[in-house]
């Protein structure tokens, strides 16, 4: 039975860029791949291109089904597919795995050239301005000069910001959902307290486990159960777990007696048996990074004077992570510079994760935006 | 010099109990040791003692030092003393390390006098009850059978209430600071991740790493820094480190870039060089456990039926840890009672760690109360 609204099955891509990338941190790469995924077709035109930038843990396969026994579709099939809000009937949408990934891109665990060993600890820091140019890159080989829109949810988001003052001519829309300026004290906080969870892990070895067969299992499931309550709204979490326990009564021991409890254990085995801990280490690095005001050195408004894009700007009410404060600084610098945006604070009790559920206004809102993007009423 | 209001040179002491235990785990102790330290003296009708009861990591050394050149006062220096809001000139003052700990009460890493050996993981879980009914053998032993106050902050504050609900006859003032009825799913998360660090640090052994020689720092480190971050709000850590850099300019490595790391770097070193992991897992384990309405088979205000004490209740604004909102639920319940209460949302910008800081408001407060439970103008 074919899926409803589905791109169906899909097949990943890989780009590989001859072209060196210079990185913020000095470092200068010969070369690079990239792993994409399309969905949809370009227009004749080459504008119709929708970039979905991917978050912390996220990856290049948005929507569709690697094959019809797939368990789960790409991580925002919600949204993406014919007729779906951002329809693919209309628009040619790119995923991309970020440069350091885990996923297929080059990153800490691809083999380094030059050594014919995995990269481990020497894979450079990357930053979000090294991923916007490598993902110009990418653009530029489906040829495209002038992408329709680049979206992305919080880590997304930032890069979404970036694009358009990264590359100012070359992004018409810039939608940027659960996202924030730059990070707190109290994220860069949580950020870090992961990390040490997964370099203190004896199994880390300075980064360098591939070889020796082991991972910092131990360390990554902190992160991620860790992750996870940023994620969650204080709400939901009383909603969903309360204080409900696993058993009729009280246990008194050292297991799990709340069904919170096992559920941040489960979440987190299940990402320690997938993801790469270097990859969850420089995806971190790069959010603590990211401040296009430069420690302040210019205000956010004047960083915003060439920007060319129009913005849609969406918030949660509950997110903790990103609030809706933090969003509203970005529309402010955006209209103190009289560009076009659009800015939709959704009611909503899922906290941060609620950028990637399919409550109906929040996706209705997205649905409006794109279709004017097309100059379809 | 002589420090100006300070209980001046202290002294702990060691009660021993030889009236067997039960524990709400079941378990029997035949006999336990506390570790105590009391300011003021006792008056000829035994009516002025305030208990006061420690938090996660605190213990029984509440005020003064233990020589002339101890770097550091108690942990509550600032509020009790001779003249101070807490005026050891007037109570008797009483500090006690609960029963699990690691300060010098029989708790995992003392010597079980049936094996001869540390307890370590055959230390049984404690819950706050446990810790009433072994600080009530104290208040016997010292003559005392009815309690001035009862007064402590967060988990101590737990401990004030459950001392008012369980020894009904026995308190006359509970003082419940930055407090709350019962953990909520958020909270719990927090104390799991902690202690799934601990557990998973290889060092851990399962609770038996006395004999081994070794401790699970690295876990208790994770879980230290992670506390720390609830202890403060968003706000006071964007005000004390905002994104500062430790140096001038990004260094792109994985050492710590910014102020905010090296804090909780330090924090968490320092606390797993003092603290024992063992006790650490069992505090949060009683934070959680601890539920007066029993998984809400009763109402909160049910359960406060047959309470005897007047109440003072104070919250912290930026408290995110356990909000004003959480406090006022234990107001609404006395108040359902008609049972006397006071209380106070002190506006604060240090989020839950405000009941250890002086501020003149809250501290005023306490002063006032203080002195109307002695009747004195």
């Amino acid at each position: 039975m074919k899926e409803k609204n589905s791109v169906g099955i899909v097949k990943s891509k890989n780009f590989i860029c001859k072209n060196p990338l210079k990185l913020d941190s000095g470092v200068l790469l010969n070369e690079f791949e990239l792993t994409y995924e399309t969905y949809g077709k370009l227009n004749a035109k080459h504008d119709n291109a929708v970039l979905v930038c991917h978050a912390l843990s996220g990856n290049h396969h948005l929507a569709g089904r690697y094959s019809s026994s797939d368990k789960y579709p790409g991580w925002w099939d919600s949204l993406i597919g014919p007729n779906k809000p951002l329809d693919t009937n209309k628009f040619f949408v790119i995923g991309v795995n970020n440069l350091g990934g885990s996923h297929g891109s080059t990153g800490p665990k691809s083999i380094n050239p030059k050594t014919k060993k995995p990269w481990g600890s020497t894979f450079p820091i990357i930053t979000i301005q090294d991923w916007i140019n490598s993902q110009n890159e990418l653009i530029n080989h489906l040829g495209i000069s002038k992408l329709s829109g680049v979206l992305g949810g919080s880590l997304g988001g930032m890069q979404a910001v970036q694009w358009s003052i990264q590359y100012p001519e070359k992004v018409k829309n810039a939608i940027v959902i659960a996202a924030a300026p730059n990070l707190t004290a109290q994220n860069i906080a949580f950020n870090e307290v992961a990390r040490q969870a997964i370099v203190t892990d004896t199994s880390f070895n300075k980064g360098d486990y591939y070889k020796l067969g082991v991972t910092p299992k131990m360390g990554l499931r902190i992160a991620r159960m860790l992750g996870h309550i940023t994620y969650l709204s204080d709400d939901v979490m009383g909603q969903k777990f309360g204080r409900k326990i696993k058993n009729t009564e009280y246990q008194y021991n050292l297991d799990t007696e709340f069904e919170i409890e096992s559920y941040l254990n489960y979440q987190g085995d299940k990402f320690a048996n997938e993801f790469d801990a270097n990859t969850y280490i420089r995806m971190t690095k790069a959010l603590d990074y990211f401040d296009p005001t430069n420690g302040n050195k210019r205000k956010l408004s004047s960083v915003f004077k060439e920007i060319q894009s129009e913005f849609l700007i969406i918030s949660f009410t509950s997110d903790w992570r990103f609030s809706p404060k933090r969003s509203k600084e970005i529309v402010k610098a955006l209209l103190d510079n009289n560009i076009k945006v659009s800015y939709a604070e959704i009611t909503a009790t899922s906290g941060h994760d609620a950028f990637l559920m399919s409550d109906d206004r929040y996706h209705n809102i997205l649905r409006s935006y794109f279709k004017r993007m097309l100059g379809v009423k």
